[in-house]
């Protein structure tokens, strides 16, 4: 069964594919991984690497005519370059999703309809704006409130009805805020949810800018490789046709996530994190929703932690000891 | 205050145009209206036209350089055709929405920022998909289940996106089913639900497809002249970022529409309705909206007819007797 990773070179995409190498997707059968991306990490993961970018329509037809039986999309420019940068960010991440559909189901037609590749791809909480209710369910709207949202929630509407032609038979997975993220602090907004874990675990002083009473809704990377691997896997028809859900994690407080990282690592890692409130930052995060009720996703077979002190021992587990 | 309809040879266009004609858009002042379609009809409503397809980019782009104040977009190819030809569907009502959104936006650019034009769009109940709750609400999920619906969904995504950027001052407005639709039958699905009505007051028989207990949501053509309106002089700082929104309508049965029709025109009359269930077509209806709850768009100040009676009398004074 070939595998291709678009985004392979990304934290979600490296860890994706090293359970593939590990483990392959059926658990009985190693499948060759191609990894496109406009980047890759010196020590990646296994998988053949094909540098470039999903802006460039040639190299997605050539990714096409390969035709992989399995495609997981996890490649776009990140919240905030797609809100400064509008062009680049509805280029990136809506048409040139438009054109690799319309490439597969060339290639679908081309096969006299055998070909019809498991598209799993990977769209956002930030399809949702407030106001919203307390917990978010499964018929909640999209009013998406940035650009990088909408872009999501115009490719969610794509997928499902290239599926529902029989064209591909794709399903968009809604990820939480990734967390603990390994690696460096990035410019996200989100960026201080996994920092004021992973910096004082590491000795290091983490900057917290928001009040501890905000909450948001979390999973950690393994969590996200489940659902990435469920969703290639799992029997699509009980979606009928609402392919795009919301996937399960646990909402929590800042508090919540000190008091959590103070019950594993105590008092003096804890003592690393400082209040250093960012006007900037809050405002941003206060338009974030905090809470899921996932019925569908979890009836479904998708499952993520049960609290947020095993987010932090799966940072532990697969990052932090592993070094 | 310049303004262009595009979809100006349709039905609810010319009835715009016309009305534009009459009243203005303020009330206060006649303004030029330039209608774009690609045919008129031969005595054709006051405006000047111009004949071309949405899908040129060239014409787009030479219509936004003229910087129309107000634009209205009731342009598409129907439901029954972007389900039959997906390309084309695909290409006519989104990527040529986007096209004309980018070429505003060059305006805007190029105005630094004064050029920021009113634009309307006439969504569609179609963006909904069952399973509907009884009644849908302002904060349902848009799951389409036809590619028309899903084209529609794309563009109120991309409208609000332009419009919280700043580029254009837009809103989406969801029509019911329009009715009762003056002319000839066509070949739309809910084409029976203005034949019943309209052939028997004609003196001429009429088909019902479906049974009678089938239930659905109605504006007259004057209510939808009434929506469009009112969407291009509001103040839609009101609609913050939600900017898409269902209109008022009246949901009432088949059974009830031809009660409304007996009390204004007699058993005679009805009597032409002759029943001819129709599989394929009831189908279809199965699976649309019966019912909303519009509560948003009626505290703004949209207003539909209270009952069916009402939009049988609106058909008789503004169609049937002027004539």
């Amino acid at each position: 069964m070939s595998i291709l990773i678009l985004g392979g070179g990304g934290m979600v995409g490296q860890k994706l594919a090293r359970s593939l190498a590990d483990h392959g997707l059926t658990g009985h059968e190693k499948s060759p991984v191609t990894l496109f991306d406009i980047s890759f990490p010196e020590t990646g993961a296994p998988g053949k690497q094909i540098r470039g970018s999903v802006t460039d329509p040639l190299a997605l037809r050539r990714l096409a005519a390969a035709r992989p039986e399995v495609i997981f999309h996890l490649a776009s420019i990140v919240s905030g370059e797609a809100e400064s940068d509008f062009e680049l960010g509805w280029l990136t991440n809506m048409h040139s999703f438009w054109t690799l559909l319309e490439a597969l189901r060339t290639e679908h037609l081309a096969s006299g309809g055998r070909y019809r590749p498991r598209f799993v791809f990977t769209s956002s909480i930030a399809v949702f704006g407030g106001p919203y209710p307390d917990r978010i369910g499964d018929e909640f709207l999209s009013a998406p409130l940035t650009s990088y949202g909408a872009q999501k929630a115009c490719n969610e509407l794509m997928l499902t009805d290239f599926s529902r032609k029989g064209f591909v038979d794709g399903i968009s997975i809604r990820l939480p805020t990734i967390c603990v993220r390994p690696g460096k602090a990035n410019k996200a907004a989100s960026s201080f949810f996994s920092g004021i874990i992973r910096e004082p675990l590491n000795g290091v002083e983490a900057i917290l800018p928001v009040p501890d009473t905000v909450r948001h809704w979390h999973a950690s990377p393994r969590a996200a490789v489940g659902f990435l691997r469920h969703a290639a896997t799992m029997d699509l028809g009980q979606l009928h046709d609402r392919r795009a859900l919301s996937m399960p994690g646990v909402s929590c407080t800042v508090a919540e996530q000190i008091e959590a990282l103070r019950a594993i690592a105590g008092n003096n890692v804890v003592a690393l994190i400082r209040s250093e409130p960012d006007e900037t930052v809050q405002r941003i995060i206060e338009g974030w929703p905090r809470d899921f009720d996932t019925v569908r996703a979890r009836k479904l077979g998708f499952a993520a932690e049960s609290d947020f002190a095993e987010i932090i021992r799966i940072y532990l587990d697969d990052d932090l000891h592993r070094r």
